[in-house]
Parts: structure tokens; C-alpha cells; sequence
């Protein structure tokens, strides 16, 4: 039998998803499941989107330009306007969800062998795609202690070789909610600029910022211009991530130019989807008021209850809508399988995505998870109180293991 | 300034697109265009489709399953048992358009530097996502003067090494046209077991074969079981290019498995065109049949008109809805740009794809275009006249010029 590629095989299973299989267990044992694990919003999407889908005119669905409609490419350049950042149309290329910016971007500046720098945790499918196109990440590692904050720059600088491409952030950050202030944008910027690398930015959060902070995008770095590529998505935005519309964004010619042969090999990006995405744009200012006011909420309620679980340990997070919290547990990864499989409190139980999945690193976050605070705060109150019976119960049953194997030796 | 990637450099502009620039010129100055370059069928979408994200009631547009919605999947499983093709849901992975279908097929089969040996003309776009895969096509020439009819199959296994993972075929051809018949099938598929590679059929002009001919499918046959992976698409079926709805057929479990992995890095396939793609599939036999004639009639017309004008040459295509025509000219890249930019009746033009992009061979089929009919009889005899009156004028230029340049030498 003909086998698959080595690359194939060192792709990692999603760390979001494969728990799936013993969730859908607990749902077949009459199970309700708190769906902590996932970052799909429960907001509705802009009214704007889903009426100009219901009310297209189209009788043949056709092909779009390769680099996305025009016409939603300029309301974009508008958007971005509206956000200090000053671009024209021709500097978006518009993607098959960020996903698709990031494949492309990955494809546009590295090679087998290459390196990107990525602070971690970060998002699981950076890794992903790095294997897809068989290039290396190098962590630097950020730390709860310091709310997931950007590590001191000689940590990356030290990192450089000339096989360093890129260094990669996810600003705010998807898992650790961290926003990265002005000053740590600047310290980025510059050490690209001294090193020649690129700094992609991953900006699909930028609206979500919570106490009155701003966010700073590698794109208002005007001496960045030769070295920004940001990638967006409307997923999270306009809670639509089953769009899977998103886009690229550089001044750099060189890098537009190469990721546009890549976007007219696959043809283009989806046409209804787009149709939602060009509408998403009209969607009053309260829609995003009302959205960030919901979910700064909801982060309030969550940190708030999780700090009163005894041993759990929590960065506030200051953005995105996710926060990575240290649990009493010597493996996240078992503790979260167990509350599926072996626990519930009547009938309900939760399901946390182990944060290990979001470390290169061997050995690192392995007590931590990630929360995805996108449920009601009824809901995310539930969800925590489980959590909390659940972390005293599988505590108790994990020190009497121990106990027993510390006998046993 | 930071460079792009070497992969990136050497991915190839679209030979269907690259004329673009030319054609908006062409518009700019006034001249309407019939266009015969692109695969952009001009058939109406199925109402049923059309209708179903009319009528759409989501109010949160949310991931779907990454391999696509389950019920989806169900009716993709009857679909292919009306072709004669046995095969569960699980043995489908719905992608982001037949493009993503072969991206994941060479991600999952193949490593950088492997190779995979295709028979050309090929669709361009096989060697955009070779390159993409930093892999290598190694092409087997077909010869218009055998309708480009499957090549001695020793043709294939002299070029068979420890690095070919594949051999790809596109079944109905684009650009070709040609039908490979069941006895070609078996050759291809007793050469993959021989050799223990893979078999890939990009199938997505499954039902576009003519005079009653019956497409025959890998799929079919089961001794292939591991070695079978069919690529297939929704857009030229149902005139759905803008869904980028696609799949990924296969019976090895550790293919799909790990394609499954990079479904999952991508999140998953669109929502909008997935209700539209699962709802086109109850679209009337009718519509296939009345489609099918519909393009019998149009590739009649166009073969039948071309081959009055004198010096060009076609194969008769018994599939898809593309052909090859050779033309009594030296360069047909040339003078494909020549129609746009220097010529017109009555402020009229065409556009054609030249054939060069569709080789990897350097030097093979310079003066060969591809022919997509796409439009209806009227304006397709138009189009004709015009590209004939264009040869007459083009050639008799092109000797002059020859003549002027051997008087010179």
C-alpha cells in the first residue's frame, strides 16, 4: 500500500478538536456539554450579512476576481481607514478565511527549512501550517506570570539565523488574551527591520480589546512597510466563521505579487461569502459596541469565577476572547478527557481545550488550558461551578493515585 | 528589503489570467471580447441551489464539521452510487473547491522534492500546486494527432522512480477534451499496483462526456482501493465555480486521515456554498441532460467551425468542454496577446488561453490554444469568424515579417 507523506504524518491533530470523539461520547451518554474548548462565537451575525445572502440576484454563481471582489476590497481600505491603518485596495488580497492568508504568507516567504519565531503559547494551527509547509517554529516562551506579555526582545534576537523568515504574532492573542501594547509593537518592528525578516501580524481580534485599550497595528508602523503582512479574518468580527473569508494585507509589492499566483492557482475566494463579508462592512458601530460590552462581560464573570477555584491561576486578559488558566492538575490533557468520559454533575459537564496543543516546547503549559469565553454568563457561571466540582473531585482521585504509585515505588 | 520565497518566485502566472492586463485594455478601448479563455460556464446555477441559501435561516454563521456537513456528505455517497461508485460518507472530505482537494492530496502523498507524473497538456494549475508542494511534475507528452488519447503506458513507467508518488490524471480532460476510455483506466491502475503509487483523477467533468460515451471512474475499480484518490468539484457540474465547493474521494483510510488533518488546520469548508452544493445535488436529471446537450451542440459548432479556417487543427473532444486547436502560427502566446491588443472586427475581439501554459515540456505545443465553449452557438460562430479573420491577418503579417527578416540575415 502506498504510504503518506512524512509531512502528512507529523501533522499534529487539532488540540481543539481531538477531544471531539470522547465528547461526542459523553452526548450519546445523554451528556449536556458547556463547550468551553472552541472559539465559535454565540453572537448573530450582522443582520446587514445574512439579508444580502437571502436576497442575492444571482442565477450563475461564477468565479471572483482571484484577489477578491473589487468592491469589497475598496470598503475594506475604508475599514481599515477607520482604524488608523492607510492602505489602498491593491495592498488586500482577500482569503479563504485567515486560514488562507497564513498558508499564503507562509508560502510567499519561506522555503523547506526555513524558521519563524512565534512567542507561545499561540495559536495551535500556526504550528499546522508550518508543517504543511514544512518550515520550522521556534518559540519563545511567554509566561502567565507575566500575563503572556511579550518576552524580553533579546529572547527572539538571540533566536535569528538566516533561515529566520518571519516572527509571527497574534495580536490580541488567541490563546492568552494578551494585547500587545505600542512600545512592544515598536521593539518588533525594529528588531524586523535590523534582522531584514518579515513581522506578520495576526489581527482577526483587533476590535476585540477590552478597558479602554487600543490596539496598535503593525500596519501604522509607517518604516514597517517593506516588512508587514497582516492577516485578517472576519470570523470573529462579525461572528461569521463559517464564511471563511479573511484577507492579507502588505505594502510589500514583492510579497502581494507572489501571494496573488497563489490565489489565482485556487481560483477564488468564495462569492457568498463574500457577498456576507462586503455587507458585515455596514453594520452599524453598535454592533461592535454591543459585541465587545458582551464579551468583556462575559471575561469579568469568567476570571472572577475561576479565581475563586482554589489552585487555579488565571492571566485577566486584555483581549480576543480567550484566556489560558493553570490548573491544580499535573496533565491538562487527561483532566479534560476525564471531565468528558468519567465525570458530570447531573447529567452536564464541560470541555476545556488543553493547552499543551498551543506549546512547541516539550513539557510546557501542560497544567494550563484554554477557556473560550463565548457562552452567556448564566451559561459561563454553570460551566466554571462544574469545573470547579470537577477539579476537586479528579484532585482528589489524582493524589490518591499518587499516593498509591509513591507506595507502589 | 526582505524576499520572497524561491517557491514563490518560480510558481507560474495562470495562463488563463495572464492575458488579463491585455483584455482590460482591450475593454478600456471599446472592444467587447468573447471570451474562450476561461472555464466560466455561462449555464444557469440549479434553481434548488440558488434558492437554498435564499432561503437560509441562520442567524450565527458557524464552522461546519471540517470534512463538511454529515448530511452533505450522505447525499455525496448516493450521488456516486448513481455512477456506479460505492463509497461511504467517511470516504469523503468536502474541501474549498477541487483546488483545495489536490492541495491536500499532495500535502497528504507527497514530500518536497517527490514527484508525481502527469500526462500533458494538464490543467496549469497541477504544476501551480506541484510547485506550491515544492514537488515535481514530470510530464508525459499526448499527442494532438492521437486526440490526446492516454500515451503507451511504458511511457509511464520508464519515468517511475523512488520519488514518484503519483500519477494524476484529469478525467474527462481539460484542456484536452479527451475521455480516457476503460481499458486505459485499467492500464493506469494495474501500473499504480505495480509500482505501488498513487492514482489521482481529478473527475470534476465527470458528467460532460458526449455520444454516448460512459465515464469510467477509478473508483470503480477495487482493486485500487488504496491506491484511488478521486479530486472533485461542484463548479462545473452545477455551474457553481464562486462555491469553491469541492472533495476528496478515497478508500485509504491513511489518506483521509490525514487530509483530515489539514482540514482541520483550515477550520473548515464554506457554510453558504455548502447549503447551496447540498441542495444542487436535488436539482432534476433534467438539468444535467438538458446541460450536457446544451454543450454537445456547442462543441459540434466549434469543431465544425474550426475546422474550415484553413491550417488550424482540432481534436474532436468527447468530454468536458474544452479543446485543443493547433494553429498555423509560430507562437501562440503571441498571438493570443496580438487578438487583444492590435486587432478587432467591428470593435470586436477574442480571447483565447495559449497552450503553452498547459505543458511543462519547454518548447511543446507553442502553437496550440485552448478553446473553452462556454458560450452559446451564436455567439461561438461569432467568435470563430473573428478569430479566423484574425488568423488570416495575423499569418499574413508574420510571413511578411519572416520574409523581411530572411532578406535581412
Amino acid at each position: 500500500m502506498p504510504v503518506v507523506s512524512r509531512k502528512g504524518k507529523a501533522m499534529p491533530e487539532s488540540p481543539i478538536r481531538k477531544l471531539a470523539p470522547f465528547a461526542e461520547k459523553a452526548v450519546r451518554e445523554g451528556k449536556h456539554i458547556y463547550h468551553l474548548n472552541i472559539g465559535q462565537p454565540d453572537i448573530k451575525t450582522p443582520t446587514e450579512a445574512m439579508e444580502a445572502v437571502r436576497n442575492h440576484k444571482l442565477e450563475v454563481l461564477a468565479y471572483s476576481h482571484s484577489a477578491g471582489f473589487e468592491s469589497f476590497r475598496d470598503k475594506l481600505a475604508g475599514y481599515y481607514a477607520k482604524h488608523d491603518i492607510t492602505i489602498s485596495s491593491d495592498d488586500i488580497l482577500v482569503t479563504t478565511g485567515g486560514s488562507e492568508a497564513l498558508i499564503f504568507t507562509m508560502g510567499s516567504i519561506t522555503d523547506p527549512g526555513d524558521e519563524i519565531i512565534v512567542p507561545e503559547p499561540f495559536y495551535a494551527n500556526y504550528y499546522s501550517f508550518s508543517t504543511q509547509s514544512t518550515i520550522t517554529v521556534v518559540p519563545v516562551i511567554s509566561k502567565i506570570e507575566d500575563d503572556f506579555a511579550l518576552p524580553p526582545i533579546k529572547n527572539f534576537e538571540k533566536l535569528i539565523t538566516p533561515k529566520t523568515k518571519a516572527i509571527l504574532i497574534c495580536n490580541p492573542g488567541n490563546p492568552t488574551g494578551y494585547l500587545y501594547s505600542k512600545d512592544e509593537i515598536k521593539q518588533l518592528a525594529a528588531l524586523a527591520i535590523k534582522h531584514d525578516v518579515f513581522l506578520i501580524s495576526d489581527e482577526v481580534y483587533r476590535e476585540f480589546v477590552y478597558d479602554g485599550s487600543e490596539h496598535y497595528s503593525i500596519l501604522q508602523e509607517t518604516e514597517l512597510d517593506d516588512h508587514a503582512i497582516v492577516v485578517d479574518s472576519v470570523s470573529k468580527r462579525y461572528s461569521m466563521c463559517g464564511a471563511r473569508i479573511g484577507c492579507l494585507v502588505s505594502k510589500n509589492k514583492s510579497v502581494m505579487e507572489t501571494a496573488m499566483k497563489f490565489a489565482q492557482a485556487r481560483l477564488s475566494p468564495p462569492t457568498f461569502a463574500q457577498i456576507a463579508s462586503e455587507a458585515a462592512l455596514e453594520a452599524p458601530d453598535s454592533y461592535y459596541t454591543d459585541t465587545i460590552d458582551k464579551y468583556k462581560e462575559r471575561r469579568n464573570t469568567l476570571v472572577q469565577e475561576l479565581r475563586q477555584i482554589p489552585g487555579v491561576k488565571v492571566a485577566m486578559p486584555k483581549g480576543a476572547f480567550y484566556c489560558i488558566a493553570q490548573l491544580p492538575v499535573s496533565n491538562a490533557d487527561h483532566f479534560a478527557k476525564w471531565l468528558l468520559d468519567d465525570f458530570d454533575v447531573d447529567k452536564q459537564t464541560v470541555m476545556v481545550a488543553p493547552a499543551s496543543g498551543f506549546y512547541s516546547s516539550a513539557n510546557v503549559g501542560l497544567n494550563q488550558v484554554r477557556i473560550a469565553y463565548v457562552l452567556n454568563r448564566r451559561d459561563l457561571k454553570k460551566a466554571v461551578h462544574i469545573l470547579k466540582l470537577g477539579l476537586e473531585k479528579y484532585t482528589l482521585q489524582e493524589s490518591t493515585v499518587t499516593t498509591q504509585s509513591t507506595l507502589l515505588t
